[in-house]
């Protein structure tokens, strides 16, 4: 799989600032572990390109406003996917236009539950079979939740006073990955490796859900295994 | 009870910025329920005060230097713990000296788990009687852990690159309040409780830890009981 990786199609961008490191001890009791496995246990290609819904802000804006008036609170479910590389936890981010970062994931449909919709994303920007059933996912834990007051850009990790309705919800969920596996992202967008030195408190390069995601996965003890 | 805790000896000075609030809908699967009671739910009175160990960052560094020489990493554990005011989560916290804001909690001992050491630390500062068994305190999940790299301010809510050796590892944990209880606090010190909304990302007054504790528990569900 190692030889796979490195002959992939689609670059698996590793943002990294290159220093060799190892794990030092002490984490016991009260913690969780987490298994993650080098990001040369897995498989990179690519496929046709998936279009963009929202071309600007205005369009996005225009888009929650109206579906706000038809559907009430919106709600997306992201995923938290892991791989180590140089002895440090890389969160999985694509990136969109070389500009925007954002975690794989996005809408429910209306009645959807969130686990199903996380699913059908992931299979949708990850997998090879956009028909698959998404079992090849494993759904773990909510990390944690995102409110948007209003339409505007201003979020909070929770419902702030005086907000009766909120206009949308963003659940964080860890996904675990298997020992080995394929990733098959379309052609429009980037799958990048960003390890979490880099993105905690990075507020202006990830936005305040991507910046916190390091906080949110502090109470793991991670179990790196080797290749 | 009500009563009690306005007759209270103790201040509980409540920091909020006065907005009655009401809690919005929406949240559903995948989320955690969290029961919350009221501030007038609990008493607080006031015992002899606990004198401090370190007088001055200076006998703060003095003394982590030292205790690392002799036993290595240093643990502390810190309790997360809620009250609801203005139907909005408040967090517990203790001031010291008009300035410092803490969780409650502290370092453990050697060879104390930290569910031990964190319930003589809560019995210490929270409980009417120092010599009580811990039983009082509910000591839940925790929450995330904070890593400092060495004998210098910055902390980091991962192990970063490179450190072999960590000098401190912090924990946080939630501590769930039953429906009533006395809190007895030293003299020396003031029990607040403040908004989650006026810790999220303020560094600034509360430091790195304090204000991403509104993130770790942004996966609950705030139940909040009524009195």
């Amino acid at each position: 799989m190692g030889e796979a990786a490195r002959d992939s199609v689609v670059d698996v961008a590793v943002v990294t600032n290159g220093v060799q490191i190892q794990n030092g001890g002490g984490r016991d009791e009260g913690s969780l572990e987490l298994d993650i496995y080098p990001l040369s246990c897995y498989y990179f290609g690519s496929k046709d390109a998936v279009p963009f819904k929202n071309h600007t802000l205005a369009d996005h804006l225009h888009r929650m406003k109206s579906n706000y008036a038809a559907r009430g609170l919106r709600t997306c479910v992201e995923a938290v996917i892991l791989v180590e590389l140089f002895k440090h936890p890389h969160l999985l981010l694509l990136q969109v236009r070389n500009s925007t970062f954002k975690l794989p994931g996005g809408r429910l449909r209306s009645g959807e539950s969130d686990i199903d919709g996380l699913k059908r994303k992931l299979t949708k920007n990850l997998s090879e079979n956009e028909e698959g059933d998404g079992t090849e996912w494993e759904v773990s834990e909510c990390l944690g939740m995102w409110w948007r007051p209003d339409f505007e850009t201003l979020l909070f990790p929770f419902l702030p006073p005086n907000v009766k309705q909120p206009k949308e919800c963003t659940k964080l969920f860890l996904v675990k990955l298997p020992m080995s596996r394929k990733f098959i992202v379309p052609k429009n967008q980037r799958l990048l490796a960003v390890p979490l030195c880099q993105i905690h408190e990075n507020h202006k390069t990830y936005g305040p859900i991507i910046s916190g995601v390091p906080q949110l996965l502090s109470k793991f003890s991670f179990n790196m295994i080797e290749s």
